[in-house]
């Protein structure tokens, strides 16, 4: 690993966006949302995936040009088309949508179709709780998570942002309904370790805590079993039925082809009734009765974000950790077209 | 187990809730809800619930003359008090309000503060299928489930409820966020099996499938371990949040006491937008794509409320089961008070 500052990161991906004919503004944010991701420690969907996202840009299924397009207003409830532009900028539009309807409505609430991967989902999360509201949202994706009691993917592992803004320190879960992904199942078996609690099935059938088993029979498993399979058959039906998008069916199951994607973005203003002063100290009573569980470990009890604070604070002061081969590839990139 | 008639328990819990002194619309909603309840196989949550129900209008937890209160209305979104009111009435009330929100707005979504158990939380995703519109509802719950990596009680299960309504029979989700309720342990243990998966921890730390073991330890397991630890801390946050309302660690731990629950009902009118048939077709094909799986089982894979249906038609064909102990039970209450 070496480490790139936030603003050579940043920098760099930018040149590279400009090189491939990205607008100024629309360059500015994406290379922000991938080097956060970045910086925050989520690898997988920081600059490791950036190559991955430009193949998608080369072979078509990303229009960098495309802008989201209004299809109908309800008030609090708007759907939008994102016309197959790039993924995270469609999606942060689409929050900020909802969180313009909410500072008018106290709810606001954007259903996007025909989008493309939102990369991390935590992102938008992330941005709701800045502008000071509770943020939710959740996308489809190919079928890469096989129902409960099958054994073929036909769900999606539809990940579910949820995000709430506190002073020191917004709480923001970002899960999606596998219990590892494949990024996840990749790291440990390149560590040569298994995987803390079972995560999906052998080639056998069986439930194993061996990454590599669960890589080779694609058969990861759904959080709680059957209850992740109902949750994410749910979020796909959400958010295609709300946005008369398309469906994890829908989707083609190939990293490079996925694509008319549908999401959900809810954003509530609780300022609108004047909560603010309540909410902040109920949000931290909430997370202080959690903190003060007897711990089975050395340190207390996680609440979600808190990791991501402390490995952020790490990687500003420190670098942000890459591969050097992935540094290369990237910085290759803002040379070649 | 005796079988006994929908129209004969229906009756019999009316009149006990006529002698309780309910007024005759409440009670035949209130009576109504539990039957529908058992007649779905939610035995747990049924007739079998509702000698605790009754013993919680005498300790005065529940006060059956409240009405639900309005205290800010911002469009789509309102928040209500439940004033301990009874909590299936509220909870019938506030999704019956987000309905008719979404019928103006596309959505609608009333925050509940200060409100009982709600008892069976499926009931509500049904109300809003059976009114063809998307339902979503959570509330929290009394401190009993541990948090990931601690080994007491800090967050509650607070069940998840997300409906879709289909002409073929409405999907829905009813979930806690525990991997097995304690009814449904005790029920395992009665019948002297271990549970399918691993449900929780024993008194000596371990992963276990034993339902006595989990019982003695109250470590139930969350789902998706610290997926469903998480989720289950921002669906209380939100609740509390939204209603201005009390969160988890301001219920008290007894069943008997559990009172001032915050709960949050969201519904999504799409023939607002005339995406009604689109709809319909959507919902169908997603659920033809998932079923189609090879299944691992002798009969393809289930959908959220599937099975609801098929024990809908039995018990109202054959009767409802009910456990003769607690018939004679619920009979004798019309006599006493």
């Amino acid at each position: 690993m070496i480490k790139i500052s936030y603003q050579d990161l940043h920098r760099t991906l930018l040149k590279v966006l400009l090189r491939f004919g990205f607008e100024k503004k629309k360059a500015e944010l994406c290379a922000r949302l991938f080097t956060d991701a970045s910086r925050d420690g989520v690898y997988s969907h920081g600059v490791n995936r950036f190559p991955r996202f430009i193949e998608t840009i080369r072979n078509g299924v990303v229009d960098i040009h495309a802008e989201p397009q209004l299809l109908s207003a309800h008030g609090a409830f708007e759907q939008w088309d994102g016309r197959r532009g790039p993924g995270s900028l469609n999606a942060h539009a689409s929050m900020e949508r909802a969180i313009s309807l909410s500072r008018d409505h106290g709810i606001g609430c954007v259903a996007l179709r025909h989008t493309n991967h939102w990369m991390r989902g935590g992102s938008y999360g992330w941005q709701a709780a800045d502008a000071g509201v509770i943020g939710i949202c959740w996308t489809n994706t190919m079928p890469n998570l096989p129902p409960w009691g099958a054994s073929e993917p036909r769900l999606g592992n539809n990940p579910l942002v949820i995000a709430v803004p506190r002073n020191e320190g917004h709480i923001v879960l970002d899960m999606a309904m596998s219990q590892f992904s494949y990024g996840t199942l990749e790291s440990y078996r390149k560590r040569g370790e298994h995987l803390p609690v079972i995560g999906g099935f052998d080639l056998d059938g069986n439930l194993t805590r061996d990454p590599a088993a669960i890589e080779a029979s694609r058969r990861p498993l759904p959080i709680g079993y059957w209850k992740g399979s109902g949750l994410a058959l749910m979020l796909d039906m959400l958010a295609a039925a709300l946005s008369g998008g398309q469906a994890t069916h829908q989707v083609k199951r190939d990293v490079l082809q996925e694509t008319n994607l549908s999401q959900t973005f809810i954003s509530f203003d609780l300022r609108l009734i004047d909560k603010e002063v309540a909410t902040a100290e109920l949000v931290n009573h909430i997370i202080e009765f959690a903190q003060a569980a007897n711990s089975l470990r050395s340190e207390s009890v996680r609440y979600p974000g808190q990791r991501t604070l402390e490995i952020r604070r790490e990687n500003l002061a420190q670098g942000i950790p890459i591969e050097p081969g992935v540094w290369e590839q990237v910085q290759g990139m803002s040379d070649e077209l």
